[in-house]
């Protein structure tokens, strides 16, 4: 199906949007009034400018406050909306929103509004515009797209016509089934968004939190399912207002918006698979990545991470034959640390290598969801890796599983020695530090080309903020994405991304740890007595506990147990042992982590400040 | 009274927060129990330390999810009381805050609460504690303070009493006028928070946006009314959950949390004047500003704000005898421009001064309210202007106001020319922007210093986001300020500020200006289209406002006309003629001015970026 997004939905001036979403893919756009009214093109440069783009103009909005009034504001409003289509001609658009009333409504009743659209319809005909009419969440009389569509019906006037926007119905809560019982051809636009599941007042949700499909909690499947049973063939158009779009670059929202429209139509297709053949824009099928493959971290200076890996009982298995990258191994996670000639690069994690059942179909679907390309240089008789770059910036890459067979890549690598056995399982998860920009993105991103799912977010008070978590997941576990998003920074400090490892015996780990020197992060002691307080554990577990700085959590499903390492650079690690089933992240946890990583950080500061100006040999065991 | 604080209320370790109240000048602080746990000092540390800052621990704080549970659970409750009490013994803290079961309560029943709680008391009583039950606006049950109260009269313990909150009782719209009935010794304690009018679910308001009294809709004053009346003479403890402020510096939240209570304190003592004189702290009475008396720009070079000003037609009116400061002045607007050797320093608001009918007083409240005091160099036969620094770090002073007579201050300027007579009436209102950490101090601190009122904040759609407007005013409109919170800022535009001259015939003095060759900030065509569509307004009147870029607004009371100059640095002026009782700031033309500056940025931008390098003379007519 075609499609279209609203001009509100991105930044920029007037220009930069029809640019953006031209570059995007998108079929058309429906322009919104105050963009035009700011603009320096005139209507007529505006029309030039988007046919040479290829863009249709598919609406001009809003129209509002019109219906519903006494016969005196109702002369006064067909002036003025005659004032909006003659703009509307002037800008080649033949389809105008109309607004139920919400601020200048008298006259509650079907007749008057039906009455008042018919003779706006008799105007708009004159300029050959059709009207599409549309019962906002808060209109002051008319708030239920079944009254609208009574009114419409009423109204009977081949120029008069529905717009739907499925916040103002699902927002609501009301049945969007009845949807299907209306003439597909007197569904003049359809307009789309989603949001997440507040409790607030609807105008402020639609206002600052809609969202694109895919990232809130609407069923926008089920609804367009609905809309195209009734037989409309216009084009699917994004109406999203969100403060953070609003701030984003309009060239990247514009994909993260056409994007959302692709996966939409392959969930319908989904659901309508006869529909699917001929209309339906279907996404090449790849199933879930079943398992971490690797992480990767880059940075000028590795050496302090190789102390820490060391420590913690990693083999150092190989350097790579072509590319200044090692190898370290314990059970199934590998972590791969690559030097780059670059100057005070801080140690991160640059990439994730995912195990997928089929590296082709993954490659495809990520072509399909216009995922940016990850570059990787790749010699003749290396293996390539397929791989993308998420919205944060991190690569992602994917190899097919060969069941239990370590994958081929490593190969590559020599001189490495032999893996030791390790209490290490695996990778459990990455912790990945968003920009609060692209954080919405990335959701959509994950769930649309891994097929991963959100788990309600969580915030996790931190002595400078809350810090904002959300994971990203398979259903399976073999997959766990916590995406942070930390508060502004204001004293210099920052939260740190972080790789957590699965382990059998954590505290078997912790005690070898410690024995080769390993910098445990401190926990405070008052967070013993509240363990035991809290989870009435026996005073020698909690003794063990507190000697290994190790913390604990328990839910019904099992208990947590797990230790972090120092930061260095912009990464930590953590030792995660998963006992019974539990499923989570000792969130509980993680302000007393922030505090301590904190206290670290203005610990370093002072001794930076207060201490002589020495050089630190590089590769000493020190901070960065 | 005595003042105090929960420490969850503001960032940092909990030491950092313990010295940030101290210096404040607390009395005391309440301590949330996470910021004890993520603490590395032993609660020994934190009681002998506190002494020693002479803070007083009034509160531990909460215990969740102890009463209204089957006996099992109950059992296991108490177990964990006990670990909360030993705590808070060993801080030597005499109060425990108990909220309402949230979570586990399975039991509706006044009578089961009353007598776990009654239990509770025992278990608290051999820790010499008392337990204070407080109803959380999202009890499972229990959600009213009058429910509380009934249970606590019923559990008639020595150590059971009530904690009341503001924003739990007021959040949900309970009368508080019941607080009267209750014995004051059973309040046991008292927290305030206020809170914008929000319609969202109370959890998140209470999360996220609470504020400190005076910020928000709520009236704190006749709550705390109601706990005095019951004879209650515990502290007043602010506990404010709030994104924002666990961001900010804790000293300086800590001073403006203080300040909230010296002000609230302030407006009880006006509602019981008999009770005021022994208990209450009241401020020094000042009258409210009633003009302004100048408005100061600072820059390294003034010269390209001289060239605008004399296009607008102000006179160069002296130079200061003893600093680099020369004076501009049409009609009662006085313009100071202060050429600081401060390198890169680009043109901004540095200071406003205000006509005040009695500055001594002024100068008593501002003392009062901790205002930090503004410091300029005086010399002996100078006028001494008190002033202080408002939360932004623009200087705002004052001198009183002899009716008619231009303030003593103007004799230090020597050589300037006669003033001519000028359609410029004064100054009409100054926008200043405002960080996004300090703009609710900033509401605070204007109204309780300057006795300025909040209007309804505004949402200003621009092209890189929104911008957040709230305008703080006297009632008679001779103060005008409206405070500006800007997007946070990718593409490198930024919001200036601006100050805004009322005069009698815009459209002459527009005139007059462009004959001097001004530069006004163009308005697009489009716009003019759109105010003939929406005003009616007819095309005479269209075609001047298009001829000198002027914009229109029209509300039920009058007319606003009113244009903009280019931007110099972070300042352009803005030229206003209100008519008829129009009472506004043409809010809904301020995107079209956000649009158009941000046009020339780019362009700036982009004719750097390609234009040949050339070194542009001092004072020339080109934007910096």
């Amino acid at each position: 199906m075609l499609t279209s997004i609203a001009t509100v939905s991105i930044s920029g001036a007037l220009t930069e949007k029809l640019h953006a979403c031209a570059a995007a893919g998108f079929d058309g756009v429906e322009i919104f009034e105050p963009d035009v009214i700011a603009s320096d093109h005139s209507p007529e440069e505006i029309r030039a400018l988007a046919q040479r783009l290829g863009l249709s103009l598919d609406l001009y909005q809003p129209l509002r406050d019109i219906e519903g009034v006494d016969e005196q504001t109702f002369a006064e409003n067909l002036r003025r909306a005659e004032a909006t289509f003659r703009t509307a001609s002037r800008l080649g658009i033949g389809t105008i929103l109309v607004c139920s009333n919400v601020a200048t409504a008298t006259v509650d009743s079907d007749e008057v509004s039906a009455d008042q659209l018919r003779r706006l319809g008799d105007l708009a005909a004159t300029y050959d515009i059709r009207v599409a009419f549309e019962a906002l969440a808060w209109g002051r009389f008319i708030d239920d797209y079944r009254r609208s569509w009574t009114i419409v019906e009423r109204a009977n006037h081949p120029k008069v016509g529905l717009c739907l926007d499925s916040f103002h119905v699902l927002s609501r809560g009301h049945d969007p089934a009845a949807i299907r019982d209306i003439p597909g051809d007197k569904i003049f636009y359809l307009q789309l968004a989603d949001a997440p599941a507040l409790t607030m007042d609807v105008l402020s949700w639609s206002r600052h939190h809609r969202l694109f499909p895919g990232e809130g909690s609407f069923d926008l499947a089920g609804f367009v399912d609905h809309v195209l049973a009734t037989g409309f063939d216009g084009p699917l158009s994004l109406e999203v207002f969100n403060d953070t779009f609003r701030q984003t670059d309009p060239d990247r929202t514009a994909v993260h918006a056409l994007r959302s429209l692709v996966w939409l139509q392959d969930k319908v297709a989904a659901l309508q698979p006869e529909l699917a053949r001929g209309r339906l824009h279907a996404v090449a099928e790849a199933k879930p990545p079943n398992g971490f493959d690797f992480v990767e971290l880059k940075a000028e200076d590795t050496s302090d991470i190789e102390i820490l890996l060391e420590q913690l009982g990693f083999t150092p298995s190989g350097r790579h034959r072509t590319k200044p990258v090692t190898l370290w191994v314990a059970g199934d996670a590998r972590v791969v640390l690559n030097e780059q000639q670059a100057r005070d690069l801080r140690p991160h994690v640059s990439a994730i290598g995912f195990s997928v059942p089929d590296a082709a179909a993954t490659s495809h679907r990520a072509a399909d969801l216009m995922a940016p390309i990850a570059y990787r240089r790749t010699y003749a008789d290396e293996q390539e890796l397929s791989g993308v770059v998420a919205p944060d910036g991190t690569e992602m890459y994917w190899v097919t599983a060969t069941g239990g067979q370590p994958p081929g890549w490593i190969a590559e690598f020599h001189n490495g020695m032999p893996a030791a056995a390790s209490p290490v399982r695996g990778i459990d998860h990455v912790n990945l530090l968003q920009p609060w920009q692209t954080a919405d993105e990335a959701v959509l991103f994950l769930t649309s080309v891994f097929g991963l799912s959100a788990d309600a977010p969580a915030e996790v008070p931190g002595p400078t903020g809350l810090v904002r978590s959300q994971v990203m997941r398979t259903a399976d576990g073999s997959i766990r994405l916590p995406l942070n998003v930390a508060p502004h920074v204001l004293d210099g400090s920052s939260v740190p991304q972080h790789i957590a490892f699965a382990c059998r015996d954590v505290v078997a780990l912790a005690r070898a740890a410690r024995a080769r020197g390993l910098d445990f992060l401190p926990v405070p002691d008052n967070y013993y007595d509240y363990v035991a307080g809290r989870f009435g554990v026996d005073a020698d577990t909690v003794a063990e506990l507190r000697e290994f700085n190790l913390l604990y959590d328990r839910s019904p499903e099992g208990e947590f147990v797990h230790f972090y390492t120092r930061t260095v650079g912009s990464v930590f690690f953590e030792f995660v042992e998963r006992r019974g089933h539990y499923d989570g992240y000792g969130t509980d946890n993680a302000p007393i982590r922030l505090a301590a990583q904190r206290q670290r950080q203005t610990e370093r500061v002072r001794s930076r400040v207060a201490g002589p100006s020495r050089r630190v040999p590089s590769g000493a065991n020190l901070e960065p």
